[in-house]
């Protein structure tokens, strides 16, 4: 009989294999959205697949099952090993679910559906995209049946994202906060807005960009373990801890969009460079959930990256950047103008606070396609009612509405949700790490951000997915989610911006 | 009992598999030579080492075998799945004499090698390489003896590179040329030099790179199949015949550098874009073997990239790229210095002449250290000794000596013979081109190299592995390979060159 070392050793080296496929098919993904030449998309449509159905194949082996089995019936695992064990067996039968069939059809059908999303773009036109997506959402609706769910099908599809996510929940939170933040925007728009027009002036593309690297690497992202490159929409994505690779597009006509984007990534980044190497390819080598994942993003682009303590440090050297811009805008405006709470079309340009009617409105789209409520054709007009009726603005093209997200082109149903998730933990947390990692305010205003990202690794990053998002957040901060800290954020941040 | 279309489709399919992993394993190869960050290089090199066990154990498969068996029987193919069946089974049956465990082990050890040899060129130490490369040639030595051989086993390892090329052949072609190159290397000796010193000037990055963007568009590289980058080592590799990437390097200091490496890429590339498409994964969408992949390279950096007629068009152009570097020097200066003939240290940068003997010193090195004939650590010893002895000039130190070619941390041993063959099939070629496609001087001059490459599309290009290199220049020049046209053409371009 094998012993459990050599049993452990087995399972390490056939989820390395399984791993390695998955991250070489993230290479030819990465790759796809940089620098993949426009006349081979079906080929790398093609090979992506392959390396999915081939991933799916080795990941469902029986006898990787086999040695799944084995190993968790000893007793003598350590405590991690046995985590692996548990997540490893629980993704295994989950996965035993999937045909080998059904993974190579919905690999290329999200191919397909990405490159009608980029030609659908071009073209200003949701019709163009139409007949890929409702292919695609059929997939996903197969899926929901094939993974099985209690009271919703969305709900399996949200489970995929954020483990134990429901539509329940997500109705609750989103029913308890909506009507606060309304609340708030509407004092807000009862007072005298803010002026943001000096990020909307021409800021040449390469500076922007030689800003944007500065930025990463103050923030201590690790440049011989990653790197940035352009792409239509960022992303941030890896292929082991130490080969982590994040993307930015630059919008000459505003600083913002880079900006922010950078910092946004960059915690994604941190994250991912923060999982412990040894364990690549086992669940404690992987982010503990998407809205953990979120958790970081927005706590770095937000909580931290649209702080005036943080701007003290690091406006003058923007100034220094874009002298004939900036040369002239106090720090004070600068804060106000890059918090200026305004309804708009654009999700990844929206405020904090408008920000959720955003994510609430694909979510509740997303919701209603999965379960039939409405067809795929009704997209565009559910999309433009919904923006109207939440945000009180018209949307004047499918470019910049229900066409903006590459989520869907994705296949990835069920994952916008986990962005306010995220946000909503990542104020909890930042509430923690202000009486935990020291006077966060003065360290960021000396331009130090090394003990909020210490306390990050060693409280988030440092556990993979050895615990869910529930279970850290309660770890951390003592409770499970709670919006309070965000709607405090919220109103303390406002009430000194716009004088409340 | 399955029809022979049916039996076809399931041998493409399988087929395809192994094309779409092998490709995604170059798409890794691509990135490591461009982007990946220095932390990632073991990790990267475990994923490589992976799709190439895979790739291995999917073609090796019985399955394969049990169709590819079945196919051969079959009377009512047709005369390219006949081709396709018959290159295949060859390949088949050698690659069963790889096991997964050798493969995987000389892919490591590949990916360890070719650290090193990064590591020893910046250390400018041979001594940082020799480890890794000794344990390579231990791996390339077993590998003769899996293969077998006749006579030598550097034959096995040749044919892997240029199916029946002998240390015969070789040892005959090189002692019938080289003494007649030596002679005429003489004879330019002793004549007044050619000056080359403007191509030895400060020529910006910037400036050089859009250059070269701008030469290979013109020589038709289709840039909506394909991409250039930038690299350590100029190479071309391919993920299907829409995917073509060549890669160069800029240095400040030598316009020549980048240019003709630009050309020469271009060549190979021009190759790879022609390759049939719906021929993808199967031997007749393949290139017919590396000394026709360097034919078509050498011709076009060469009999093209070096004539007369190409540079009165094109060099107009260049000197509006460069008007302070260029602008007084006269057509027939610039033709006269980019050709100059001097012994030097550097393969890549020699001339058309004394490059053979480069060549000739590395191959002889390969046959010794293969049939062990002398070991690893006398490779310096060995190199400098003959660069003094047939090129008259001493190596200043391991980087410009044995360290400068990626091949051997690659493992390509019995590769570079096919640079010369090249050179001598392109010869041949170019001057039945020039018979065959009108008047290629008259039409290089206006900048027209059109009815070339069409004419090497249809007689090389589009017919895959359809041919050997022997049966291809047979087909096209009526004869096997024969130096008679290549020492005709030094000849010519000397004798006007050098007034001899």
């Amino acid at each position: 009989m094998a012993t459990t070392k050599e049993l452990y050793e087995t399972y390490k080296e056939k989820m390395n294999r399984v791993a390695d496929i998955k991250y070489a098919s993230a290479v030819l993904q990465w790759d796809q959205e940089t620098y993949l030449p426009p006349k081979s998309a079906a080929m790398r449509g093609q090979q992506i697949a392959t390396l999915s159905e081939l991933a799916h194949e080795l990941f469902t082996d029986g006898k990787l099952g086999d040695t799944l089995g084995e190993l968790s019936q000893r007793s003598d695992l350590s405590e991690d090993e046995k985590r692996n064990t548990e997540l490893t067996l629980e993704d295994y039968n989950k996965n035993k679910k999937y045909t080998s069939a059904f993974v190579r059809k919905m690999s290329e059908q999200v191919n397909k559906t990405f490159h009608s999303w980029i030609e659908a773009r071009k073209e200003n036109s949701f019709s163009r995209f139409e007949k890929d997506l409702s292919s695609l959402i059929q997939l996903k609706k197969e899926e929901t049946e094939i993974l099985g769910y209690v009271n919703h099908p969305y709900n399996s599809l949200l489970n995929e994202y954020e483990k134990g996510c429901t539509v329940e929940l997500l109705d609750k939170t989103f029913s308890d906060l909506l009507p606060e933040l309304k609340k708030l925007l509407d004092t807000i728009s009862a007072k005298p807005q803010v002026d943001d027009s000096f990020l909307l002036q021409h800021y040449p593309k390469q500076q922007q960009w030689d800003w944007g690297m500065h930025l990463i690497r103050e923030l201590h992202f690790d440049f011989e373990a990653g790197r940035q490159d352009l792409s239509e929409h960022p992303f941030t994505t890896n292929f082991s801890s130490t080969d982590v690779r994040i993307t930015t597009r630059v919008n000459e006509n505003d600083l913002a969009s880079m900006t922010w984007s950078c910092i946004h990534e960059t915690g994604h980044a941190l994250y991912e460079q923060g999982l412990p190497p040894d364990q690549y390819g086992l669940p404690l080598g992987e982010a503990a959930s998407l809205s953990m994942h979120e958790s970081q993003s927005r706590l770095w682009e937000n909580n931290v990256g649209r702080s005036l303590s943080f701007w003290k440090y690091y406006f003058p050297q923007l100034q220094q950047y874009f002298p004939k811009q900036l040369g002239d805008i106090s720090i004070e405006d600068f804060y106000k103008g890059i918090n200026k709470v305004e309804t708009s079309f654009i999700r990844t340009e929206a405020d904090e606070l408008t920000y959720h009617f955003h994510v609430f409105i694909r979510y509740q789209l997303e919701k209603n396609l999965i379960d039939g409520s409405i067809q795929t054709k009704d997209i565009p007009a559910f999309w433009n009612e919904n923006y109207k009726k939440y945000l009180n603005v018209t949307v004047p093209n499918d470019k910049q509405g229900c066409l903006q997200d590459i989520h869907w082109s994705h296949g990835s149903f069920g994952y916008f949700p986990t962005y306010s998730l995220g946000s909503f933990y990542a104020a909890q947390f930042f509430a923690c790490a202000r009486n935990q990692a020291g006077d966060l305010d003065q360290q960021l205003e000396n331009g130090n951000s090394h003990s909020l990202l210490a306390w990050l690794r060693k409280n988030v990053h440092g556990y993979g997915r050895k615990f869910t998002s529930e279970e850290l957040c309660k770890n951390i901060t003592g409770k499970t989610l709670d919006t309070k800290d965000f709607m405090t954020y919220m109103l303390q941040k406002y009430t000194m911006i716009y004088n409340l």
